[in-house]
């Protein structure tokens, strides 16, 4: 069934096909959006009962409700301690936003240095390394900052440590590296124990290398397992980087994308540096919502059977979307992986053709993320990524999404096989 | 009764009275703290019913429980322009701190420059005035970012603007100004329709100086009386710098202090600048709580009606402040003047005494702010500025408290009269 063992006549025969289909499809005036990982209203349904909390907060030992406690409520720092496998002493909570908090620690190491280190704005160039295809929204953090971005290509395992290891050795403009180490942001790749422990014991040239490790999708699973975590803080302790990485996290897609909590996990040293940053900007976060998410999120548990419902919601939709793209797959014009988990499909077509699909998808109406968007600058060389997110729309919308992305697939690659 | 008619010995026979009160007081092992401008739990249970609101969310136009709406959600913006006169369009919604927005603004200042102009960071020095005493918290932002600060004295209408005028007018390295416009904190003073004017019509060399207006007090009256706002934002456009300034608000001190609603209001060109900055940080703020604080407060009129709640619970407390402190104004060993409105009462001792006036009361158990907490870099050159923030503390550990206050004056003016 490969496109590649048809002639051209029959690959003809195929193109004219599809640009009827293509029209029909015009002519419906669809709109649809696959751009973002949103969640979808059912998903954010299982957590209604935040809406509905009784605030009993008269006897507690303080007030919930006026200035204080920077770093968060206790019970909150256990939550994120068990989802992370981390201790409480190396938990700070934030506030609706972990994307929020990485824009704060980078700015505090742009304009302030790393605990008495020079800062970083003052020296003549910065680099991250990012590994590839990786989270928009990262790259976008340090674009703003005029952060110079190395791409890290990137396997099942995770980053291709050897580059990883050779760009920081004797370079020390290079001050961190950002991951999403569990179901990656948009490939699903889980980091393998091996490359991890590789994270662990860098030696980067540069005192103040720091390792960016996005907890997106800690528990977000598409299957029944959940991915081990294996205190990662003991394990960069065992090599004396402790201070070397910091951990993100949030319920956003947990609970409410819109108003979950934020935390940041790292070495007590890196904590304290945090809450002094804090203490310059806020006198603490909403404590309120912090005992809502307390009451409703109770425990790992608790929060692992909520992730099974939402496994519940979104495994039809991710089934939907593999099953049709492996009939592209099965074409020889696509390929992927199969996530087991996380927010994202990502999808690679035939070199040259990404940014065209992308923009006959949205001729009929089907939103997709912007062609490069999985890489910094948005430069995609190869013009092949291309980031599916199905969890937001309903099962039908995305059976409609999907034949219009498979169609606009086969559209752009006919026209290119038979050189239109 | 002022203690310089008395002689030595009547002196002498005073401070020993007072000593004996002291050691009597020092065995009671007391703990009150009237440091920070934080509400009392009176305060705060005005705003319960925003713990048991019915919130029905789903008829809505957009779900709030999941991400988007960046700068906010109109109704909230709505009820922001009408507490500052200014219009919908000129307000971005913040998150549960106007502190951090202040950060977040002045660090992009620093980084990357406003709209296209030289950051900040790559300038030699950068300065900002400080009209005094202040907010410390605002000298903490600058001392943090190693931003030089100039003490700029104050009156009964607001900064001295001959100084002001002159300091910015051939200097491109002054970048900003520190205001809390009505009810100073913490003098509680409300700048004169003629200083306002005077600001609005500013020519500083820096083309990229900011005022930053903090509207910490804008309604927190302490009589029936709600100072007037007369779109300020309108007043500086009519001098062409309607995009100098950056108003600053929150409902901290309305509703709950670690649960409300922060706004910034400035042009709408700024707006967007802002609103560029911050879509790199957050995807959007909690609109959950914009929600119940729109459901809440209403409009301005029933915010009004709420503020005078505030005011029947805190203005028995200046009262009694402010009767002990008449006092030893009688007797010559302080000055003080009575506030309108806002959270504190700012009180001049003799010079030289404030940090050792702090320190006997924390001898007897009473937490103020530091000595020279309201100057840059904690500096005040007279030692007599000493803040007291009357809200926190029931009326009678309020009474304790003054008493301890009023003691600790007495027993530093004294012992310096009769030089022990």
């Amino acid at each position: 069934m490969d496109y590649a063992n048809y002639d051209i006549k029959k690959l003809k025969e195929i193109y004219n096909e599809i640009k009827i289909e293509y029209n029909n499809i015009k002519s419906k005036n669809i709109l649809l959006d696959i751009s973002r990982g949103k969640p979808c209203k059912e998903q954010l349904d299982l957590s209604n009962n935040l809406l509905k909390l009784e605030m009993k907060i008269d006897n507690l030992p303080l007030d919930l409700r006026n200035y204080g406690v920077l770093d968060g409520l206790d019970c909150m720092k256990r939550i994120f301690a068990e989802i992370l496998d981390v201790e409480m002493e190396n938990i700070f909570i934030g506030g609706n936003s972990s994307l929020c908090l990485m824009v704060d620690i980078i700015s505090t190491f742009m304009l302030s240095g790393d605990m008495g280190l020079n800062p970083w704005s003052k020296q003549d160039k910065i680099k991250f390394l990012c590994p590839v295809p990786g989270y928009d929204r990262h790259f976008s953090i340090c674009e703003n900052l005029n952060i110079e971005m190395i791409p890290i290509p990137m396997d099942n395992n995770g980053p291709d440590m050897d580059i990883v290891e050779e760009l920081i050795k004797d370079d020390d403009s290079v001050k961190g590296i950002w991951n999403v180490p569990i179901y990656s942001n948009p490939t699903g790749i889980v980091y393998s124990k091996k490359v991890i422990e590789r994270f662990a014991r860098l030696i980067p040239k540069a005192k103040d290398f720091k390792v960016f490790w996005d907890q997106a999708y800690a528990l977000h699973t598409l299957t029944n397992e959940f991915i081990e975590k294996d205190n990662i803080l003991k394990l960069f302790k065992n090599y004396n980087n402790e201070n070397m990485i910091y951990i993100f996290s949030s319920t956003s897609k947990i609970t409410f994308a819109g108003s979950g909590i934020s935390c940041i996990a790292s070495s007590i040293k890196n904590i304290e540096f945090i809450k002094k940053i804090m203490s310059i900007k806020t006198i603490g976060n909403d404590k309120l919502n912090q005992f809502r998410h307390i009451k409703f999120l109770k425990n790992l548990d608790y929060i692992k059977s909520h992730m099974i419902d939402h496994k519940e919601i979104l495994k039809p939709k991710f089934d939907l979307v593999i099953k049709k793209l492996n009939n592209l797959k099965d074409i020889g014009i696509i390929d992927f992986r199969e996530p087991k988990g996380g927010y994202f499909i990502s999808v690679d077509t035939i070199k040259g053709n990404a940014e065209e699909i992308i923009n006959i998808c949205k001729q009929l109406g089907l939103i997709l993320t912007p062609a490069g968007s999985t890489y910094p600058y948005r430069k995609d060389l190869d013009d092949k990524n291309i980031r599916i997110a199905p969890t937001y729309l309903n099962i039908n919308e995305l059976d409609i999404a999907m034949d219009i992305f498979i169609l606009s697939v086969k559209y752009v690659s006919l026209k290119k096989l038979i050189n239109i």
